[in-house]
């Protein structure tokens, strides 16, 4: 199985808002597209993380779907960008990540990238720095998963390049109530999407609506032609 | 007030498909936007309509929002791409809109035209065509409103003038859980337009989410610059 989780998007559609860089991760969106996250029990619960949420975090519905994110899962595919604000060549190697000597992955992680660089290891972790096309990149990763789940973990330039190769079969996107008006779009060219999975939709107190869609068995396998 | 009802947008946002025409008011996209709104008791009971849902249509949620789209609604303003296919100068006034001798409004509407032409009665009807801006259209739409709330009836286009505006004082959006790829989208240009409006958001089993934006009475008045 491909997974995706927790991939939010603004009401009009940006998963990303504009100007990545070191200090703003997300853009000019900031935090406000994971701000229903922050207070959960599972986002509170990671190594180095700390929170204003009572106790150990919330444990209401966005909890329940934060939670499954690492549920049987063996390893990460993600872009460069989810690794780094850095573009083009490597100027040097010593950007390691955003998440300290500690990575919340604690399997392999590919990352998909046009530069590709020796292997890291970070605590638990181990980045492979690949530039392969999505069902390459799924192969690699299925060979390191030990048999549990690939979980693809975004950005969404990535998820929308596996979602139109059709690879991915739980897709779990959570829609936040604000506009950003710019940034990258996680929906385009996907038109007719929904045809290939069965839709569950449920919306929190938070404000968030969590969208799951799971692979339908009988949908035709392969890419789809462009319409 | 000026309100916007029952305004769906597909997930990726398209409040239209392409290509409108006489036979596909919503071009590509066809009745798929609406299917959430067709089994209602609302739609069922209007007039000229027949519906294959069992007695007089359902009674949940999607009918609870549906139903309030006429409350206390004197006038209302429209695009012209709302009450007919036609670009262009009229080539003739034998168009009288999509909806039979006896339209669901009963009221005035307003539609909104570079192409003005007379006063059109269809049953208890009277469609004005007015070449004017926003805040000009809703100052002809409020004197004609005896008192009562002005609806802003779409399409996508006007309603995004009125918002950019900020003339919208209700907003209720339904988010179909399609991707339609192509067409108008709603929300363009719109930026931190939450930053307004207190949102409400509410699933519904039929597996639309309805969005109810509430003017917040603190909000500044007047058209936002553009960031």
């Amino acid at each position: 199985m491909v997974r995706v989780h927790n991939l939010a998007v603004s009401l009009d559609g940006f998963a990303t808002g504009e100007g990545q860089s070191l200090e703003a991760p997300f853009g000019h969106a900031g935090g406000r597209l994971m701000e229903w996250f922050f207070p959960t029990k599972t986002f509170v619960g990671m190594s180095g993380h700390e929170s204003e949420a009572v106790g150990s975090g919330t444990r209401g519905v966005d909890d329940a779907f934060a939670s499954a994110t690492s549920e049987r899962i063996g390893v990460e595919i993600m872009g460069r960008r989810k690794f780094g604000p850095q573009t083009g060549p490597w100027e040097d190697e010593s950007w390691r990540g955003w998440w300290g000597e500690e990575p919340p992955f604690h399997t392999p992680v590919v990352v998909l990238t046009h530069h590709e660089r020796p292997d890291l290891v970070v605590g638990e972790t181990t980045f492979l720095f690949r530039d392969l096309p999505p069902a390459e990149a799924l192969s690699l990763a299925t060979g390191l998963a030990g048999g549990l789940d690939v979980r693809l973990g975004g950005g969404p330039t990535v998820v929308r390049e596996f979602l139109a190769a059709d690879l991915v079969d739980h897709l779990h996107v959570v829609v936040v109530p604000i506009l950003l008006g710019r940034g990258v779009r996680l929906w385009d060219g996907l038109e007719g999407l929904e045809e290939r999975f069965t839709t569950e939709v449920t919306a929190s107190p938070s404000g968030v609506v969590h969208y799951v869609f799971t692979r339908k068995p009988s949908a035709p396998r392969g890419p789809r032609a462009p319409r």
